[in-house]
């Protein structure tokens, strides 16, 4: 469906100007006169595919696509480019001036990368605040974004009502969640999972089961594991599933580019009862928080009132992690797993429509292993939307 | 078995430091006095795992670990930071001074975290070679690295090898695609597909069967695929598998952190003579850069010599692609998938003992798909020792 859209010139064309002009306006506030975009969700954002190349976009005159591969796109506005050094020559092949002041997205682009495309205008302002610009215009989703966010969740339900389906007793957490991964490709998952930041790395999501979950991670996840090897910290380490132990999936529903984002609680066998209690804390944060979220309420209140609900139920020694905790309760997702808002202490930020956020407050219980939920949110006009439809007991399997 | 070398201080440690002296060696031609390492697989390489934090890697002195996260590693020469402006202040505690001249991951840091990072050392000239010089320490590896990729390639192939028993006719090459990353899991990999250069992605492998095969690409690849949606072009793209078509299995072996690259060709019944014809020829393209290579052989050679063979035996137009096609014969793999030495025009680099690349002659042929072979080599003493050993005709399904 995503594909009929964005293969759709007429339908595409709309929302990507919507997008593009969201960006402008930020561009005007600054007195930037031109950004060069060219990180894979800058342009799966502003021209609705991964290319490689360059997507200029002027502040006051359309957009033009500079492409090095693939060699079969062809169109109004779009040209080909060898090398980054051609930009100026070809700019001007268009009729469009050198900029005064242009932005780059100084978070992204490698330094030696940043250099040589400023080094390519030597009479303009480069600003690096590309990045930053744009993940802020990113932040408050399109219609279009939603309902690809929408579809995603309906996928990303689907594959998990299958979960205790794969179950088999005397697995290992490994081999769970391989069926898992299965599942969720099979529903139409993409598998990339895409994060902002260099340093964090995931493959599809995680599984974590019994002490486990408390492995502090080097990300920052909400919850780390210990992972299968040195080289990738994070999820299953291969111990076989137990009686008593719950089993939490937390895998990125990437289905048509928007990373989707929900955590379900299993159990081998009946959990002792206080891994119950912790879990209907969770939901309880999640309930209070979702009616108290609406335009213009503040993050940080959000994450304060979690803290007060799992203070007082006496489980905040386990909250969101023991030993390292995770100072988040929740994260703003689209393109990728953490985008703004977060849902955190300090961050002043108001809701806006639009904004799509993943909540997910999760205790770990010694002996036991995660619990807690975790689901998708769209800030609507008065309140929030919930995306991700799936049951939240803890299901037994 | 890796987990328990890396985790094996005793065994570990050698290798680490034999790593950084290769780094240091290479710091030496050029004056530097320190390296302060960050990125994700350089913390592979110089530490043995992933962490959050700072390596920090004097010419003449022990490395000292400057470590966010996560919170549980102690020991000799490491300690806790919370934010890089602490580096001159904790260096100076270590008894280390500052460097007068330091070297950062130039192509890997974004802009603003170079920046920041350089702006730590103020008096200090700050060059950005790192990614060079530590990719050209990397490109020959050590005997420990050899044996992991060894042992990754062992379960490569035992993945490959069942890949016959879950094809079921009438499968789209997405659902056989999806079977064979399971394999894939099941035989241990990471799944994780690491690749230099911040516009690069991929997610396990891929699998290309048909006219998709000629399906252009926006990456560095080999060969294309459409994808199954614009955010991830390549791979697969939900089309079902026919009667006379070829498909070429190319998933990312990371069992360890060690990227082995093999691709093996099936059938779905018969293939046109042709097909038989051209697959021949890649593996004869094989053996003739295989016994051709050795320490000394210039790498462009070998690219040469596949060129005037395919061209004599009259695919040249369907060579590494049709339409748009791949300019290289074969890469370096590591702990990136895309390492030194490369293949390719006018590449003047020898080969040396100890590096380690995939070689890859393939052919597109319309109406039928890819052929062609894949293997990882490790330049001996005196050749080639060929590291995955899987069957290399074409298998009927």
């Amino acid at each position: 469906m995503y594909l009929e859209t964005i293969n759709n010139k007429e339908m595409l064309q709309p929302e990507l100007k919507l997008r593009r002009d969201k960006i402008r306006a930020l561009m005007a506030q600054r007195d930037i006169d031109a950004a060069l975009i060219t990180c894979n969700v800058n342009l799966i954002y502003t021209y609705g595919r991964v290319v490689s190349g360059y997507l200029y976009l002027p502040l006051n005159a359309p957009a033009h696509l500079f492409i090095k591969r693939p060699n079969n796109i062809e169109g109004e506005h779009i040209h080909p480019i060898r090398k980054p050094e051609q930009l100026p020559d070809l700019l001007k092949e268009c009729g469009l001036p050198i900029p005064a002041k242009l932005m780059l997205e100084g978070d992204e682009l490698p330094f030696t990368e940043h250099n040589r495309l400023a080094a390519c205008f030597p009479e303009t302002e480069v600003v690096s605040c590309g990045t930053a610009l744009i993940r802020q215009a990113r932040s408050v989703k399109t219609a279009i974004e939603l309902e690809m966010f929408r579809r995603s969740e309906i996928a990303h339900a689907k594959a998990y009502d299958q979960i205790p389906s794969v179950y088999r007793p005397g697995m290992t957490d490994r081999e769970l969640c391989i069926e898992i991964e299965r599942l969720m490709r099979l529903e139409g998952c993409l598998g990339i999972f895409r994060v902002f930041g260099q340093s964090m790395e995931i493959f599809m999501g995680s599984l974590l089961s019994g002490d486990n979950a408390a492995a502090p991670s080097p990300y920052d996840f909400a919850l780390g594991g210990e992972g299968m090897d040195p080289s990738l910290p994070g999820s299953v380490n291969g111990a076989p599933l137990q009686e008593g132990q719950s089993v939490m999936v937390d895998m990125g529903g990437n289905f048509y580019g928007y990373m989707g984002d929900m955590s379900r609680v299993f159990s081998i066998g009946k959990l002792p009862e206080n891994a119950y209690a912790a879990h209907q804390t969770c939901l309880e944060i999640q309930e209070a928080v979702a009616a108290m979220a609406k335009p213009g309420t503040v993050c940080e209140d959000l994450y304060n009132t979690a803290i007060d609900i799992v203070t007082k139920a006496g489980f905040a020694d386990y909250f969101m992690g023991v030993g390292q905790k995770a100072k988040f309760i929740g994260h703003g997702i689209g393109l990728e797993i953490n985008e703004m808002p977060v849902l955190a202490p300090r961050m002043r930020q108001e809701l806006e429509p639009g904004m799509v956020f993943a909540l997910e407050p999760k205790i770990v219980l010694p002996n036991v292993g995660p619990v807690g939920i975790e689901n998708s949110w769209a800030v609507t006009s008065d309140g929030l939307d919930k995306l991700t439809l799936c049951k939240e007991e803890i299901i037994e399997l």
